[in-house]
C-alpha cells in the first residue's frame, strides 16, 4: 500500500494505523461492515465506489486482517477481532464528524441495546460502560437526511438496527 | 479538496470528517500539532514530507478552522477548538495502532499529569476523568525505536514532554 512507503519513517503508532486504514474509502468500507453490510454487491451500492477500487481496498483488508473472506464467487466479509477492536477510533472520529457538521442535530443515534444512549466519548448514557458493536443499535438521528440515497442499504438504516446483523435484510 | 467529492454522497458524520482529516498526512500533522509543534520547518523536519505537500495540509487545516495561523514569514501554527477536539480520536486511532503493532510495547505513554496513566480508552488511570491535551504528558515508552530518527522533535520528544507546549523547546 502507497501510505505504507510514505509514512515508514513515522516511529508512530498513529502511523501505523494509517498505513492500514489510512487509504481512501477503508475506513468507509469497515464502516458498513460495523453496520452489518458482508457482501461485494451491497458495499457498492452503498459506497458509489468502483468495483476496482472496492476489490483492492477489500483485497487488503482481509490481508491486513481485518476481514475475512468466506466463500467464494459470492464472497461474505466479516469483521475479524482486529478489525472489531477499530470501533473505538471509528466512532470517535464520526462523533467530531457529528459535532462539526450538524451540531445537536447527529446523523445517526446509537443505543446500548436493552439500556441506554451512546454518549459521544462511546459509554452508554445509563450504566456508563463502553458497549461492544454487538451490543449497539443504530438509529437514524434528527440530522439524517433520507433523500441523499435509497440503495438498500440506505433503505434499510432507515429503521433501527443491530450492528453486525446482517444488511440488508435478505 | 479531493476526498470531499468522493464522498459527498455518503450521508454520514464519519464521511464529513474524513473529508477534513482524511487526506494523506493530515492527521500526522495535526498529531505534532497536539505535541507541540508549531513551525512550518519543524513539521517538516519530522515528517519528511515535502514542502509543497505540507505548505497545501497546513493551509487546508487553517481554512478548515483547525489550524489558526500567526505571524507572517515565520508563521507559528496553533489548533483551535475544532482542533482540539479531534484528540479522543486521534488518541483511539493511535491506541489501536499501539496494540495492533507492538502489543505490550507500546511506543509512546501519556500521563495525566500529577495523577495517572492514561489508560487505552482515554481515560486516566488513576482518577477516571478524559483529561484535555494541555493537561497530558507524552513520554517515550519501552517500544519506542530512538535510532528511527534524530530531527529536533523527535530527540525532544526522548524525554517527558507536556502537550501543546512549543517542540522543540527554543
Amino acid at each position: 500500500m502507497p501510505l505504507g512507503t510514505d509514512y515508514a519513517r513515522q516511529d508512530c503508532s498513529l502511523a501505523r494505523s494509517l498505513e492500514i486504514v489510512g487509504e481512501r474509502w477503508t475506513l468507509l468500507i469497515l464502516r458498513d461492515a460495523f453496520w452489518g453490510v458482508h457482501r461485494f454487491t451491497d458495499f457498492q451500492a452503498h459506497l458509489d465506489v468502483s468495483r476496482a477500487v472496492l476489490s483492492a481496498r477489500l483485497e487488503a483488508l482481509v490481508e491486513d486482517g481485518l476481514l475475512s473472506r468466506t466463500g467464494t464467487g459470492h464472497a461474505s466479509y466479516h469483521l475479524t477481532e482486529a478489525g472489531l477492536s477499530l470501533w473505538p477510533a471509528l466512532y470517535a472520529l464520526a462523533q467530531w464528524g457529528e459535532q462539526r457538521t450538524t451540531p445537536g442535530a447527529p446523523r445517526r443515534l446509537f443505543f446500548h441495546i436493552g439500556c441506554g444512549r451512546l454518549e459521544p466519548d462511546g459509554r452508554c448514557g445509563a450504566c456508563g460502560r463502553a458497549p461492544l458493536p454487538a451490543d449497539l443499535e443504530i438509529r437514524p438521528g434528527p440530522g439524517a437526511d433520507f433523500t441523499v440515497r435509497d440503495d438498500p442499504v440506505s433503505v434499510a438504516l432507515r429503521e433501527p438496527h443491530r450492528l453486525l446483523t446482517p444488511l440488508p435484510p435478505r
